[in-house]
């Protein structure tokens, strides 16, 4: 029976995620067995380590021989080696291979997300036989909720434990008992390799509509497989880190991370952000002359290159957004670039006019108004352009297209921002001096 | 039996998508009517009203008639009044009253992303007469592939169409033939109500692992039912709603969506963002005089504003994804203001002492490196508790807290960086003359 809604598993992993971890291991110690279990598997990655750290060698070994053998797998892989090896050796010896199976994927592939409780059926059965052997399976689940999903769908192997088909419970139910499996099954099916990584795999879901999708390994044996209910997990993992990347945070900070952890990822990225500032006040410091004769420049720098920021970073956000979907093929660059650049110069001349026009009535020069003016085209000329070149670049490179992208597009924005603007008043003030 | 995967409708779509509106219309006519409908249904919500738009009356009322309840109702809602009453119209007169019902739900509530496709069943039957009358509709069922998910679930109902209970079919299959329905069923089932936000059935689905939700009208009859892929389509739209608000996005924006519609949703914000530079402009021009005694100090302007500008985004990030994945109930904010005020200040003594070195090395004088790390301190402060207090403030006034909550970040680390930076040294020349 599932246990009623107040004391839902995720509901109480909350709760402990809001206590001190000796707290929580407390509340944790005075669950029955099966209920520490189911919680332990809906804490965050993060407090999980920190919670079971403190537990005995005989609660922890206790508590991951309750869970399933991919949660198991997780909570073990986290551990140092010695540890690992001495928790898989408690545990059941059926366990025991499964596990380890489990530990060699990384967290973030297909092997690292799947679970290993499918129904593998040979398709040389009938209908009735393959009911009748579904059966015990089916009463010795111990929760009929959390399971169900694996149940959707039944996998038919050959006698090497290769997938060759799937059939749906549904499709089992309503065909005529002597009817055969392999008849009915669809052997079309698609499948993941074990290595893929769990980005792919989260859009092989959203666009194919998938509710379970079996993962096997390069020989062809099934292994594993990845559900619905792991995907949208990933898929609001892979969202958060996309906008902290952006930003430079780790992509797994949380608002109750340590601030101890949060200043160790953060301060390096802060520091990069400053070498690229530096960069900036030294494009200023070439115009320091020009600004010692016409101080209200200074006020609109902050104006060209905070207007330039802002644009690069719209351009930025539909681009990095639109490749973690997985909606920018080869070809689409250009087809962005070319996008981004007409609304660089639709905005550019509208914001440029704008601005021009507040310069000089504002300053009450004329020339003043030109210059902000046509800097501030170039500059949103400039931000559009980088706001596609970044990404691009940065997943030519290998790494994710997010990575600090808006630190660098920032750079470019202010110092192309300042170029054009100090630069353009140079040349003004050389040929027509104010005084 | 499903299409082979080269032809999955899901693909077909994106190829449309790559086409223009003409090619695109002329693609979907060349295809048979039922993978036609299946393409539409693929389409994402901005490409679809734009390809529609050009079929003829008749061609229209074929598709919309061939699209399941929920879709044809998405694709009406879309088009004018009269427009609309004429489709229905024209709909077999099975489907009108369904259509109607689904089109009066607000296409972001539980009622405009559920499915009318489900069975319900009544309670006093027993496990044998249920299977029995479930064979027929197992079978009419055209795809199996696609709508396989509204049958992991059987809802009970009463004699007034309430729902009472949920039984999945791996239950029902393995049950004995001559229990009744109630004896087994389970009772504490969770429904959401139609008009419940999409967003807060997200994390529903998210945080208890659904794979589907039933959903009720206000007098407890059940409705319809939303799906783990319709949910998981919910994640990644409002992901991206989230990023693209932040910086003054519309929240539907696509890489290729027509530049002048980018144009129409960005100038505005971009327009506001304007102003709060000059906001910034006039911080500047406060201290005019100021920078026109020491001009070094406008190097040291972007630097110090920009560094308040990044450390700002990464508070802002954090808190506005935390609290779009619903993790940030109350009392959580001043406990976030306390960690990123400690977060502010270690980060801002970091980059203070820093930049004031590097600042004292750069232009040789001391009392510059002092200003510049003094100041640095306080707007990295400043910019930890913007980043809490912006996106609670939107919450407050009821709306998003990612509305253009980068722009007024920006604004406040901008306005502050220069005034600390620029008050201090015109508080410092006032009582000690660089000459």
């Amino acid at each position: 029976m599932p246990l009623p809604d107040h004391l839902h598993p995720a509901d109480l992993a909350d709760e402990l995620q809001r206590l001190t971890p000796e707290e929580a291991q407390a509340r944790l110690r005075s669950l029955p067995r099966d209920q520490a279990a189911a919680v332990v598997q809906e804490l965050d990655d993060e407090l999980r380590p920190r919670l079971l750290e403190g537990l005995s060698k005989k609660e922890l070994s206790e508590l991951v021989g309750d869970l399933p053998h991919n949660e198991a797998a997780d909570v073990i892989g986290k551990l140092p080696k010695e540890q690992q090896t001495e928790l898989i050796y408690k545990l059941p010896r059926d366990d025991q291979q499964e596990v380890t199976n489990l530990l060699q994927y990384p967290p973030d592939t297909a092997g690292g997300i799947m679970s290993d409780e499918f129904i593998a059926l040979h398709a040389d059965q009938t209908v009735e036989g393959c009911l009748k052997s579904l059966r015990p399976k089916a009463e010795e689940q111990p929760d009929r909720n959390v399971r169900l999903a694996s149940i959707s769908y039944l996998y038919l192997t050959d006698d090497c434990k290769r997938l060759i088909g799937i059939v749906s419970l549904r499709d089992l139910v309503f065909s005529r008992p002597d009817r055969t499996i392999r008849e009915m099954m669809n052997p079309d099916v698609k499948a993941v390799s074990v290595n893929d990584d769990q980005e792919k795999i989260a859009r092989l879901f959203e666009h194919y509509h998938y509710l379970a999708l079996p993962v096997i390994e390069k020989d062809g044996r099934l292994v594993g497989i990845v559900s619905a209910k792991a995907v949208m997990g990933v898929i609001q993992d892979e969202a958060t880190e996309d906008m902290q990347l952006m930003v430079g945070l780790s992509g797994e900070e949380r608002a109750f991370t340590p601030w101890q952890t949060s200043i160790r990822r953060r301060l390096p990225w802060l520091c990069i952000n400053l070498g690229t500032a530096f960069l900036a006040g030294a494009v200023v410091q070439i115009f320091e002359g020009t600004i010692a004769r016409w101080t209200a420049l200074a006020i609109f720098l902050p104006i060209v290159a905070g207007q330039g920021g802002n644009a690069g970073a719209q351009t930025l956000t539909v681009i990095v957004r639109e490749m973690a979907l997985g909606e920018m093929s080869k070809g689409d660059g250009r087809r962005a670039l070319i996008k981004e650049a007409i609304l660089g110069v639709c905005n550019g001349l509208a914001i440029g006019v704008l601005v021009g026009v507040v310069a000089y009535f504002w300053k009450g020069k004329a020339m003043l108004g030109l210059i902000v003016g046509v800097a501030m085209l170039l500059n949103m000329i400039a931000a559009a352009l980088s706001g596609v070149f970044v990404p691009y670049t940065l997943r030519a490179f290998k790494v994710d297209p997010a990575l600090a992208s808006s630190i660098f597009v920032t750079t470019v924005t202010d110092v192309a921002g300042f170029f054009f603007f100090l630069g353009l008043a140079a040349v003004m003030l050389h040929f027509f001096p104010l005084h």
